[in-house]
């Protein structure tokens, strides 16, 4: 049995070294990013068995993706494109501290994955699995891929495997009054639902103090729990009508993308570890920690990591 | 006024180091590589004006073209788009010796070329240049591409500019069956074609010597100039009923793409320069053997370079 | 079921850059590499499910291992030590042309392996499997490896898994006489023997034409099939009593090691896939030409590729 | 017709790895910088048309400076010397934070624009350019450098172009009496000084607030600009009577040199836009933070990303 | 003459990239790393004569000490081993921010040093040497590093070389209560005693304030001058009844490792050049700042940057 | 007592990597090369003391060359230069195959190595030396040089060190005419002379076959050895009224630079070692080879693996 099953997109990342701009660049550093196996991959680590399913095109740049993913443990039962219509999404990052910002330019039309039918993949991994994991970057991928992603979420709920959306809110791919749609028609599907709190003010149309926020959620979508995820001022959270606040670890950031999903995988892992809710929550803010401190978008970590940082003595040197 | 000016698609090239995998590999060298900008290139760099002709996304990706081309001296008066459904082509190559091979995959659909429209470019450059130079890699790309190669191709022959087309047969774009007809709906408008042999033999669907090659497409086509390339074999040209044997210069080979485009490029440059058919076809022989020993798509060589092989004294240390 | 479990040491390979010396380095690339790792991984990128058994501390020196081992779809059920007392074996290679060679320095004493017993080890897997694969490295390692060898091969043996066995002598671990001891104390529980000519003459002491080798190897110990290695004369080998010589493929070299253990891997490959020894052997050699155009000790190749080669039409560009 | 001409030497720029030494180093980055080009090309890069004068030797390395400078669009019609006494200027840059700081060591002692005349320069671009930019480093190099400024300078005031002097002191190739006579020689011809409040201080030997220094220099030598550049304290700038006081942006600093520079690149751009004074400053301070973030001298920047800055937007990441 | 001799172990130093982590880098850095070396290669670059004893093993990794230490001047007049049972000690470093902090994975054992015997290393260096260093961690390598340490240091004082010990605990290589009798059975021969807070406290268990630490110490061993090193609380000394409190110099820090003996190294170079005890505490605490902001173990340094750090002008561009 | 005293000029070699041009590389690789410091560490690294003169700017530029020779145990007394019209010499290398051949770009004028006088050297190395070596290189640099190389060829020469003289004529920096008087200036004071057999002919303008060549020169100038270098053809060497015919060792070359300076430090070396004038040959060529196959201009290698080459067992892979 599978402990996790994720679905979702994976893409290529390619971004220039620190300083270098994409107009002028000689050199890429390729590495692989997408929420669903990003926190496939922090479980994998943290000591659970997790799946990713997704479509990719039979190439080597597919493989690229698998081959990356085997490596943390991660079982990759994808289904293999040889439509030549569809290729592997890629997306372009250049890292810029302020004023410049970190610039993303994705070049994901046409992705394997925008074709994808539920049919094509293994759904009894997920009715096998403890739980099901995808994010709103999915469904906005290709009326196929929202199709599929509100099948794979009922065949957990139906199967009883606890399943969690993360909102992730890609404005790129659709307006919020779009995603706004796509999330309801899902959200009675998903038992545990994580939010940033911009993406549930301007996309959900929410208001009031981050109290409010999650308790208006869980009220009115029945949600187990729902996590609000505020940047620097870390988490709140509710569950069975208590709220959790979680601040963040300060970190030395070499590379931020990907702390929201190492967030949910250090959360996931612990729950699955049989830990609650407010534990779930201090492993999550480890984990996100972590992540800052390593290149690419994977929490490339292990459990006795994420252990010292609760324990609040990871820094320093042991020897 | 223009010595040449071309038209075609330059997409960015990502390989990974030599002996690495597309799987495996973390990193990518990019560089950028299109037929059209690596002749326009070769002749900017020997001493000529030139400019390059396309439609780039309006992006990072879409500028590092002109940045790279501009830093050779070509002026990149392209039509720029800023439609989200278009991108930027691009293309990823593998080097791999026998038995291995090089490997390339192509990730060029819905680039911006394929919506261009000779409306959105400078066509007065064309009617002001001596030379006009485009590949059939253009009219397969896009209905939309193929049209504005033949208008373009229309406007040089109408304003007395010499044009040239190369063959370059990509059976990834087309079939042979399609390819005939795209060429032969051109070659009216066509005073230079250069053409492989093999894509005369198998496109084309013509046989007989190389002679009979030569002759056969002259004749049939009213043709000024028609230049076979054979590979390791050199190259064979007719002009004005005299054929001309071309072999090639040993070279060692670090990078094999662009020998072609620096073959051309070699010979424009020398025709530019007032040399006839025999001398034109040594710089052609010349600049390809030295693009072998030079990384990237692009022959970034000098006159005083070309004539020192030429002049069979190229090898060695002076100092 | 697994289709190939394969048994001995993997070590942390560090090399300087091309033209660079280990007296002077500032840089080493970082690979892994063993015999029996290298087969599993060949095997398993060829298309069948494959695992490989040994120890390794419980560092992230270890997990470097199993990382990039899992990342090539190899199962990984070793057994971690918690031993302070025992390391990661390492070697450092220093490539060089002629007349330098190549230079090996190795760092293995006191690996975790060299405390490894049978028990530790998950042996039903080897029982539930239709190979079995070791090499003469692993009993030269210590008499606990030499112990565990010896119970694994039987145990293999007396569950009917087909036994592979390569000498791999190594002059560094043992003298020709300790090996010849520790090998003929093996033979009798291996079905298929790989042997490079040079170790049968020099260690096992036996000479003759190369037909001789086989056919005195296989009457004396009775195994089902005998290859010979011999370099660039390639291999010979003997089965149901036919002999079967195969040529090398041409390949131009970046990373000779591991070349042998592709060839076993491509053979084992061709044999699951039910193929005859004689395509076996065409497989095998494929495999290993490919092998030697890839850096690091692992034929990171596809089935399309070894089919390419042996269809002898690998090399070139297609596009 | 261009928008600005300016006029000065540019180097080879070589600097290690963070954190290597160059006693120690085996790897050099190499880059170009000049004060001049670095400002026609941040001009260029923000959408004018700009041209660089200066003499180089005609090498590769000669060649290895415009090949850069005509990549960021900038126009490069310098003199070439063939004269063997005559070198590439170069300098050498070692980064290091506190307390270490960054060593600069000079090598441009006989740079090919030690020689230059103003009649090998196509003085009609600065006769048809709106403004002419030249700093206080170039006459110090030689005094054939400081008659060709002179002259140039007056050239342009002669045609009504707008004249940029910035002082740029360097006590490395005069003292500050030298310097303070050669600035003087030249301010009769120019309109917009830039002045560093430390060579005001220093060098021209002025006193009082920084309000006092402006004026002081506004009134003594009638310029129409004059902006004082204060380090972290922003800038100081008086223009028809009225003082604008700009603060700076902060800024991650990737590599501080060439800060100045963009900040005058920023500046005239926008004054070549025809803002005003106070807008100018901003786009100025706004470039010069970018640039911060960018390996080497050049601000390789776009419009957009400075409009950014200036609307207070820029940091964050947009997906 | 040489001014001093150190004695230790030096091993090599594997590191991954920032931001890379050893499961799953393919780069490692190669530097040389030992506490005793560190000091002999400071004291050598700030322009005193020094040399290293030790025990290498006779093959390119020993070369790869010695060639580093020879390139920064120090004489290495070491024992080479022939001895296949020995090696050459390694240690891998990753470097993280907080919350990872920075991982130090020793792979020491059996090291050639672990067999040194007094009579193998030329004592006569070091009677006449005006100083002799060693640390705490070569009498924790092995029986024989702790005799062959006892030996010498009782060379030295029996020569009045003054002899310096660092206590360097390593809780990897002995316990609290190990380090405390072997340390003690040292002291006799000590002059000048090095200490870090935490370990006095630990090791040694003592406590009070630093000034009863230092106070306590010189009383009961009767030493010459004790430094209690604080961390970023700087230094405390005492030396002829005297107390000397030296604060850190703010530094960016590139590597932190080395950071204490390059205090060290500071320390005796202006010791050596006849400067009291508080200048040599400035020249420490400079020399340990600009450490920290290079790259690798050892400080790359020169006399004039100590100097202008302690005349604090270190940082800023000169130009 | 010092075996080789050697002087002449080293300057900082910059070159691109492979396949890329300096017009366009944003990388260089930073070596140093020098024939006399060349030779300097090839004899010891051979196993001998060797020193060498020469004058350098005192900078971290000028301490790079004297790093790099101290790491390989040359011993540097050299004169350091606060002078700052003078600089370090430099060289760019663009590596390059046939037909573009290799480049070499020298930018060493002014060096400090220009000023030198004997006097600021320590002259009784060479007295107390075994051997002086210096090449045709140093007397073309100034007029000082050739003062001084004279001076120090006669204190030898006085003092019975054998003295060592290599043409390695410089069309860059001399004419032929001027390069055959300074040679006859100082051909009284040497011993062995060692000349290439094209600078014999078109510089010294002598004919005929190679042994006429070497008699010629033993005859009218009364060497003790003359050795005459003929490239792929090997050497040619007279002493004692005998000839000795030496073939080149086959090489994978890497990096040719440095070849000849190899072959006289293995001659030398073997010299020094007492070998006679034949197997003296024979470590030349086995030293020039091995250099071949190793990046810089430093042949890096160990007598074992001389005498591996010698005794033709270097290639192949010993584990």
């Amino acid at each position: 049995m599978t402990d996790l099953v994720t679905f979702g997109e994976t893409m290529l990342r390619l971004s220039p070294p620190q300083g270098h701009r994409l107009e002028t660049t000689d050199d890429l550093d390729l590495r692989i990013g997408g929420a669903e196996s990003n926190v496939a991959a922090a479980v994998s680590r943290l000591g659970f068995d997790s799946a990713w399913l997704s479509k990719l095109p039979d190439s080597p740049l597919g493989r690229r993706v698998t081959v990356e993913l085997q490596s943390h443990g991660v079982d990759t039962p994808v289904a293999w494109s040889d439509d030549d219509a569809t290729r592997m999404g890629t997306y372009y990052i250049e890292h810029g501290g302020a004023p410049r910002g970190t610039n993303v330019i994705y070049d994901r039309a046409d992705a394997a994955i925008t074709t994808v039918s539920a049919d094509e993949l293994p759904t009894e991994r997920i009715r096998e699995s403890e739980m099901f994991y995808t994010s709103g970057i999915t469904p906005a991928l290709s009326e196929a891929a929202a199709k599929a992603t509100a099948t794979l979420l009922e065949t957990a709920n139906d199967a009883g495997t606890t399943t969690v959306f993360d909102l992730n809110y890609r404005s790129k791919l659709w307006t919020p009054e779009e995603a706004a749609v796509g999330y309801r028609a899902l959200f009675d599907a998903v038992d545990v639902l994580v939010a940033a709190e911009r993406d549930t003010r301007e996309v959900l149309g929410r208001d009031g103090t981050p109290e409010d926020l999650v308790s208006g959620l869980a009220d009115d979508y029945d949600f187990e729990t729902v996590i609000l995820t505020r940047g620097d001022e870390g988490a709140l959270a509710l569950h069975d009508g208590e709220t959790y606040d979680q601040p963040v670890y300060e970190a030395d950031t070499v590379d931020a993308v990907g702390t929201g999903d190492a967030f949910v995988g250090g959360f996931l892992a612990a729950r699955l570890d049989g830990e609650n809710v407010a534990t779930g929550l201090e492993y999550a803010a480890a984990t996100a920690a972590l992540k800052r401190t390593i290149d690419g978008d994977i929490a490339v970590v292990t459990p006795e990591e994420v252990d010292a940082v609760v324990g609040e003595d990871g820094a320093g040197i042991s020897r």
